[in-house]
């Protein structure tokens, strides 16, 4: 079976892809280039889809930042280094729904009925897209959508991690096998992929690493 | 009232950006450059978002053609000339999913709440997503996606062509003004913008044309 993954090169996507080989799948990691600051994570995403057996690994371009609207996209905007309330600045519009658009139309060539996807509704920034009624709604648009839906071949988006908290996650992760020295999780991470500690990913990343009572292998950049 | 439209530089979409200035919209027309073989499609677009009194035109664009699988986008598959059974070749994987995903993104970044799509299910080439239970799924989707959504405001996703023929559409873009010669439909026009004459999409235009009893002002190339 062959399924689409999502895989941005965090730390939630690459133990959804090791989650996705665990359950048998045949898997093709992609990877979205917004037009994001972290181009770091693409090149993490690149490794992890090596290390952790994806048969390909592909980047989709989109050039979103001439959209504009967003602190990751827009080097105009801060990224945010203190916790605020509602949906934050590095809020990328629409991200998850492009996203998956993205891989729905991959899964439509390869044949795949399956696509995977990494988003939390625990430990996680406010997003509206990260919900598991908005999963649910894609799976259904899905299904509408295209050719294998309309041939009557089911289709279905997984997110294996939506109800987990972020310590969860991680255990699940070194259960599979995931070395998380590997993934970039900062939303500015530096060339080398070292991570500012301080931004909103980089601080529930922490959290979760010592809720699961397991050190930190994130590299971070000297202060 | 700011509305984002999408233009292909086609007849339907030129059409539909008419229909949304008639209603009052302040129009931002969006194009996507998937890396279609008819680029003259853009550059029409262009033409006719000015002429019919757009806001301003943006291209964005998607490198969809590294994920392959249509005539559209692979130099290497032939376009259909002649009339055929079932969803034809040139049918993009997820094209509008991921089209209306774009104009949602940009839509939250503007403020706007309504977004335009020129499909049809009536004279159209049997694409899934150009049935009115997919835009249906994609305004519901689109409610729960988005920072909009999540603050409670409405999100519409007009298809205003949806139920009528391609003589129907047409009759109504002359009645708004459009002129049809600035816009171009072929799969294959080549780098004037002329039309081919032969695949499906020009013969659903000129069928139309005849059917409304109007001159086809098409500018074809040479046999």
């Amino acid at each position: 079976m062959h399924a689409v993954v999502l895989l941005s090169g965090g730390l939630d996507s690459a133990t959804t892809l090791a989650i996705a080989r665990e359950r048998g799948f045949d898997c093709h990691a992609l990877s979205v280039d917004y037009g994001q600051r972290h181009v770091s994570e693409l090149e993490a995403a690149g490794r992890v889809a090596v290390v952790l057996g994806a048969r390909e690994h592909r980047i989709v371009r989109v050039d979103l930042a001439g959209l504009g609207g967003s602190a990751l996209t827009d080097r105009s905007l801060p990224v945010p280094e203190t916790p605020g309330e509602g949906i934050p600045g590095t809020y990328v519009p629409a991200r998850n729904t492009i996203m998956l658009s993205l891989a729905l139309a991959w899964a439509e060539v390869l044949g795949a009925q399956d696509l995977f996807i990494g988003v939390n509704a625990v430990d996680y920034s406010g997003y509206p897209d990260c919900r598991p009624e908005f999963v649910a709604a894609f799976e259904r648009l899905a299904r509408l959508a295209t050719k294998a839906g309309a041939e009557g071949r089911s289709l279905r988006v997984h997110a294996p991690l939506i109800a987990l908290s972020k310590a969860e996650i991680i255990r699940e992760g070194l259960r599979l096998g995931v070395d998380y020295v590997e993934t970039v999780s900062c939303y500015q991470a530096d060339g080398q992929g070292r991570a500012c500690g301080r931004c909103d990913s980089c601080r529930l990343r922490r959290a979760g690493f010592e809720a699961a009572g397991i050190a930190d292998p994130t590299r971070y950049r000297p202060l």
